[in-house]
């Protein structure tokens, strides 16, 4: 399979590695890539470099409470010089970035859409408008939010009609570390617990990662997702500063439960999923590691584990996987398999 | 999927054990189980509690050289008590055990082989019968021999006119950790290495297991597969006793190696295996582990890890990922994707 093209929705810290990523992937080419204010396509293979190097100064969150992007646009990158990839030689302004990419979708093999989702229904209502638009390929996401699984299976039927297939969660986690999870399942016939730990050490990637901080925030005792979404940069900043820079979470509503479940390796509830992110160095401030205990058909209880070494980026473990399950969602898509997947039912597995 | 039926070629410990596990599995269900001598066909499922019962005297190998079944009849257990499968009042004796299950094979989803394969041809020459007869399902083995993914890969055009999907090499080692590594390289855009290393404790399991030891013997230094086939029993255990009981293997032949290479994972020469198996404890001698090292898109080299729980067997390390891919398989035939697979091309994978 060496002629997959992708449209990127999104051009944050996400967004941007994912296409920095392609460029070593032969397979895949990168033809459309949009943010709020500005699009750029082209059908043989955008230029990579000059637009990672166009918007690279420009900062993933505005100052003003409301003033993050979730609302039809498909924005991150909106302040700073040239006003994120409209700076780019390859992109014009346009007020209906997604609108615009759905006019090219017929040439498109998969949509990645990499923004953040700061409203649970904002991938949902992306997801509507491919949908409506007659969209046939892969939409792949690297959502987060346990509760997003379900709106998307909603639009089950839809999508099948539509001959999309949907491959949601797919970054780290949920993503990599769900399917890792449901790979180290395979010694059990019964799994008893899913222990998810992740350790992200985001000083140099801060920047680039700001929507990803403030959707980490709303996981935090105190904070949900429609207050860390209104909260300004300063009030951000002020959270990070309580912790010194370094915030342990626990308990997190992380998708990796329902799409375990989905895929028939263990009850939602048995998964567990928390972390520690520190935004003050690079260094992870723990081993991110995967542990399945479960207990074999010939009787024995035992525990397979799964580690990331420290010097992988979070960037490098999201987009990575995410490109890996693209590839097997266009594989699917081709051979006629549409719907909602998880990268759990993507994986060999019971 | 609920409705998977199985054959499983040859009970020894694989297919015993593959059986035994298949009762834990609702959506899989055994229909037809052969050995040299005698055949077990239910289409409503085999009542695998007697099937077991009946055949758990028996041991794997003969005394003899020679005594081994390689050719052509599908046998591991045919010594002791009702020579095998016959023991079972739900088996018939027959002297043409695949022909026989071939002859059934409408009804049966997947074929699950579970046969030495002490000459390397053997199961591309049963495949051959599958494909002659036409048949349509998954054929799936958990082989070890790297020379033998080519001779599959020569019958792809045959297996895909007939409407096979053929699972090669998913066990434990190829299958299980080869599938662990595809996973773990997803951090990487270039794989360095790929380091696989067993533990094997088989005390309890080792009556059960003289095939796969008899096998594991051809790859120290001095034996080859034909000497290892014409061993008796004696000498054998003679090899043991010269090593104590733990034997250490290194840069074995397994087909990790190119089963990675053609999913686009790393070179098959930068896949190494070894392993140490005991015979005398049923503690491993050391803990079953992958490592991959690699480097991330964004410049950082690191070593990814994959662990089993040391409580784990080999049995439930073989089996779990075998029936795991053919479920898979199961799902690509009936999308009608056909042809040769290993683990990491059903994975996601870059």
């Amino acid at each position: 399979m060496n002629d997959v093209t992708v449209a990127v929705l999104g051009t944050g810290g996400i967004g941007r590695r994912a296409l920095e990523l392609s460029t070593h992937k032969e397979w895949l080419t990168p033809v459309a890539a949009c943010d709020r204010h500005g699009i750029a396509v082209d059908h043989e293979g955008l230029d990579v470099a000059e637009l990672l190097a166009a918007t690279e100064g420009n900062i993933a969150s505005g100052d003003e409470p409301g003033d993050v992007e979730t609302d039809g646009g498909a924005a991150v990158k909106r302040s700073g010089a040239g006003k994120g990839v409209a700076a780019s030689t390859q992109a014009d302004s346009t007020e209906t970035p997604i609108d615009d990419v759905i006019e090219k979708s017929d040439t498109i093999d998969a949509v990645l859409v990499a923004l953040p989702n700061l409203e649970h229904d904002f991938i949902p209502r992306v997801t509507d408008r491919f949908v409506d638009a007659d969209y046939e390929g892969v939409l792949i996401d690297v959502l987060k939010r346990s509760r997003v699984i379900g709106m998307l299976d909603e639009r089950e039927d839809r999508l099948v009609d539509s001959g999309i297939t949907f491959v949601c969660g797919a970054g780290a986690t949920p993503g990599f570390l769900t399917g890792a999870a449901a790979l180290a399942a395979q010694s059990f016939v019964d799994v008893e617990s899913v222990d998810i730990r992740w350790g992200v050490g985001l000083r140099s990637g801060y920047e680039d990662n700001r929507g990803t901080v403030r959707e980490d925030i709303a996981h935090l005792d105190g904070y949900d997702i429609e207050t860390a979404r209104e909260m300004t940069d300063a009030e951000i900043e002020d959270v990070i500063d309580e912790h010194d820079g370094v915030i342990e979470f626990t308990d997190m509503e992380h998708a990796d439960d329902v799409l375990l479940e989905r895929a028939g390796i263990c009850d939602a509830d048995d998964v567990s999923v928390g972390g520690i992110l520190d935004v003050r160095n690079d260094e992870k401030p723990t081993t991110t590691t995967v542990t399945v205990t479960g207990s074999t058909f010939d009787g024995e209880r035992a525990t397979n584990t799964f580690q990331l070494g420290d010097e992988t980026s979070m960037a490098a473990n999201v987009n990575g996987p995410a490109i890996g399950y693209l590839k097997t969602g266009v594989r699917s898509n081709r051979n006629g398999v549409y719907g909602v997947f998880g990268p759990a039912e993507l994986l060999p597995g019971f």
